[in-house]
């Protein structure tokens, strides 16, 4: 795909669970539609903080919790999915996200955010551990320790910060959010509205060409 | 359709946009799949007090209302339905619950609510309002008298307070919410799984027999 491709912006945190529903089914259906996903990792903790809240909504209100996690093991049961439900939640992602930030553009972005994924909602791990964090970018043929270094440099942390800037400031109050254009979708079960809005508005563009 | 057909337990108020969505579609939807519709109206204000909330999330949290209007926009062009935001939202709505709950399991239910949510949302109208509710039993055919007397007799009202009772006893936490069995599905969205799971439950037992 070019930079003319229709675009598709994916906010996503590693400890939201229907974030994983998102990171695990995006890449095949944007792709189905000539849609570029746009990997926009963010810290969801802060925005939370933000609204007042001292957690996720998940852990704050019991009986919504209660059924989120039945909801998982039905949605994932439906997309075909593994599922197993954290000991930790939300689970702290910092370390991940930055290294996410860090290869946004990167050809080994999807594959990267698919394993630390699964490292948190299958087998249910610590993914702020450096050594599991590395252990994934050996695995995918890539310099863990380079990437580990500037994942941790002021120049990629100041970058972490302003990427939740911009999400407080552009309207996001949970994940994971899909921007099409200015267009806001809101959680997995819009992913496939969101990429059609996407692709659609191209061939409005072209239209009026 | 007959007691014996599968069964799928709505439970909604007026007052809920999300609700709305699921009132215009369930019954065609559930038809399809040969699953019978059980009415249940409650009063969500109750349930969202029982949370320490004053109102709505959708009011408390402005950056989750703002985006809930223009998900609406979006949802009812998708399922082709007619749309206005309200004026005033939520709406109080006991007066229209107490007479859906009072015809609960009278042919004219399902065509009863999605009057009043029709004037909610697309007319813009207060939905708590004696004489718009009587006008629109009156064209159903129904006497709106002895109706609106009986929607308001104590034994009525008592059982309106027990539906909210059993509403929180049960774990909801919003609305819309569908019950296969003790199976709960949160939301518009989820009315199709909701409906695919009440009609499986009867196959297998139909496998076991």
């Amino acid at each position: 795909m070019t930079t003319d491709d229709p675009q598709l912006e994916f906010w996503f945190d590693f400890g939201s669970n229907y974030s994983y529903l998102a990171t695990m089914r995006i890449e095949a259906l944007a792709g189905a539609q000539g849609v570029r996903v746009l990997w926009k990792p963010f810290l969801l903790g802060p925005v939370f903080k933000a609204f007042g809240w001292t957690s996720s909504p998940f852990v704050l209100q019991k009986e919504k919790g209660a059924y989120v996690w039945r909801d998982m093991q039905r949605q994932c049961d439906r997309y075909g999915l593994p599922w197993t439900q954290p000991s930790t939640f939300p689970r702290r992602a910092l370390l991940p996200l930055r290294v996410a930030l860090l290869g946004a553009n990167e050809r080994w972005i999807g594959a990267f955010c698919q394993r630390v994924m699964h490292a948190n909602f299958v087998d249910d791990r610590e993914i702020d551990d450096p050594a599991l964090v590395a252990d994934i970018l050996t695995d995918l043929g890539l310099d863990a320790d380079a990437l580990l270094t500037a994942a941790g440099a002021e120049q990629n942390k100041q970058a972490m910060r302003a990427q939740g800037e911009q999400a407080v400031r552009r309207g996001m109050f949970g994940a994971p959010m899909f921007f099409a254009g200015d267009e806001m979708f809101w959680g997995n079960d819009r992913l496939e509205d969101a990429i059609a809005w996407a692709a659609g508005h191209v061939a409005a563009r072209i239209d009026l060409a």
